[in-house]
């Protein structure tokens, strides 16, 4: 069988590609504190569970929703974007298998083979799996860690143009970096897609995520442009509800949103229980998530102050999403982080990060940093960071 | 915003379209029976929901399941096929969002643009959906109403070869046609992949639904040429459990499996409440579905007794699965159809039947057809009849 070249672009997610070291990790009865992926242990709200079980005892035969996702499931995300004082209606909002999906549709929608898509780098690994099967090119604004990964200037952005860009792809709060981009920022980007005429396709999946003063920017917040807007959205992290696969698709682009639509058809409709479940976390009141809010901030805060203990490592904490980059005193993050599964343990118990080379998409760049994800309790941190750092000392050892 | 050619391409799903008629009937206070879609009214088994329930007692947090899907699933999945006298192994099957999910991973991994697949015709419109997005060729195997939509020699299959096609799609029982293929049929498609080297992808959801004498075999059942097969295969139809967007994809070879596991990571996981739902439905007996076979097939015989008193109507009485092609005596079937819902009604109630022309690939076929899912109890299936039966006649005045 000979596969086609778009698969063999296709990497194994940085997030995930260590399962087989942590398999090794499990069977010598090592416990794993996993940092490695954005799966917060916060409980989903037992609303959610409720309006399932509700439905199962009224329900007897589970059939196909409306292939654009439950009305009842668009009203309540209407409603929530009227919380935050931006305007939707039922036909800008598409229900679709998370945040995923959405980026699959979206880019399906926008692209041909061959054509570009600018991204502040490091990016979201998964979003280059996309990129790779739909054979789009990447055109990476790159952006440094001292700096806390924010924007380079207007004039910087327009270097990474092509006549063959057709979009700007835009995370804030940002997986991987936890950077929130200012005001300012955020419109340095509409600045750049209006003088080139492209769309602006804005991950805001994080959108609750930001601590102190600091507030995310909605790219909805600028009707002006919603012509060329389109956000991703999902209730994986704002509701701790990863499982649920239920994410949204946000346009007033009538013409975009059809064809959104035409794929919603294809793939015929999303899971009927969990949009059920979906439709009741959104009736939660917009007070729910203070919290927390504070809850994460902790988190973020309690790693690094224990991040700053370890010597040789470098992060800036960032204002936002759960994640960091933290960059390691070793040349290859890659091979610390399987050692340190399938050789290493303090007290019975070793930690899994994602090695962040994958979260570039300029070769060689990131080959000694880390993604650290801190949607885990304060006490578990600790002890992660002091694996940590036990482990930096003993594979320099090791490597010596 | 200019979106992209192959987006442009993807046409709106013939089981679908219709809809923004149906909303005119309906407002209008007309009932609809829908014939259209393939919804089965029989009730999801409550051992499903009983699973779901169950797990939402114990599971507070929602979580990412393994991008593969649930262990459990994955080995109640390999029982099934056991007692089906198949065998396969875990590692064999990869859960995804429903047998769509498996047909677009299972292109993306094989095909790259300009490449082309050969396809029994008529065939399930929206595997057109995802030929269209993916660029895929489509080169259709004719075959005739007359024969039942049975396969042509394999010397006419062998006409429709190209260097470029890398697989043959196969489907059976059929949606639309409802052909279930012979065992000869089927070896000689096998015949054709070996002699030119190709794949073969084998859409198997309505593996139990074959009537009378007539057994579905399935391409699992051929250990010899297992490296170039793929199967197909959801929870969907067998269990009456649509909404739960549940699926499989099946495949002893491993360079394919590895090639859908990447796809499964970067769309992270499905759904895992629907995966605990579908892991209890799997537990259930294989007579378990004896009772309902017996009434699909009586709900076809039904269909077919009234389809036979009606005036310049052309099916034959296929073997398998809920679906049939009708040919109707007017110019176009869509047209017909589109009015049934705005302007006709017998006692308050009309029918929704999806036009045909969507199933070919070969322009201006299957005009004259729709297709007619007959998974509704038979009492409402002869009353359906007679409303096309009368429509048929007004439609006929009105033309006059």
């Amino acid at each position: 069988m000979k596969l086609s070249k778009r698969i063999n672009n296709l990497k194994t997610s940085p997030v995930r590609k260590l399962l087989p070291f942590a398999d090794i990790a499990k069977k010598k009865g090592v416990e794993i504190i996993y940092l490695n992926i954005g799966q917060p242990d916060v409980a989903t709200p037992p609303i959610f569970y409720d309006a399932i079980v509700e439905y199962t005892k009224t329900e007897k035969t589970l059939s196909y929703a409306h292939s654009a996702g439950l009305m009842e499931l668009r009203e309540e995300i209407v409603s929530y974007f009227a919380d935050h004082k931006i305007d939707y209606t039922v036909e800008d909002v598409m229900i679709v298998n998370g945040g995923s999906e959405a980026f699959l549709f979206i880019l399906t929608a926008l692209f041909d083979e061959g054509e570009e898509i600018l991204v502040p780098e490091p990016f979201y690994a998964n979003y280059q799996s996309f990129f790779s099967t739909l054979n789009i090119g990447v055109r990476a604004i790159p952006t440094k860690a001292e700096e806390g990964f924010h924007l380079p200037s207007f004039e910087e952005m327009e270097k990474c143009m092509t006549p063959k860009v057709k979009a700007i792809m835009f995370s804030s709060p940002s997986n991987p970096t936890g950077t929130v981009y200012t005001k300012e920022e955020t419109e340095r980007i509409i600045a750049l897609a209006e003088k080139y005429d492209i769309t602006i396709i804005s991950d805001e999946v994080y959108r609750e995520f930001s601590y102190g003063d600091t507030r995310a920017v909605s790219l909805g917040e600028y009707p002006e442009v919603a012509q060329r807007v389109v956000i991703i959205d999902s209730i994986s992290k704002r509701f701790s509800a990863c499982g649920a696969r239920i994410g949204c698709v946000v346009s007033k682009n009538e013409e975009l949103m059809c064809a959104i639509y035409r794929q919603c058809q294809a793939r015929l409709a999303a899971p009927t229980l969990e949009m059920v479940g979906a439709t009741a976390l959104y009736t939660l009141p917009s007070d729910f998530f203070t919290p927390i809010r504070e809850e994460y901030a902790l988190r973020r805060d309690t790693l690094f102050e224990e991040l700053d203990k370890i010597e040789g490592t470098f992060s800036r904490k960032p204002e936002g999403a759960f994640y960091c980059l933290v960059g390691l005193p070793v040349d290859n993050a890659e091979d610390f982080a399987s050692w340190l599964l399938s050789d290493f343990s303090v007290n019975g118990e070793t930690i899994m990060v994602a090695p962040a080379e994958g979260f570039y998409a300029t070769p060689g760049s990131g080959a000694n940093e880390i993604r650290i994800c801190y949607a885990l309790e304060r006490d578990v941190l600790v002890r992660a960071m002091h694996i940590l750092d036990e482990g930096l000392k003993a594979y320099k050892k090791l490597k010596k």
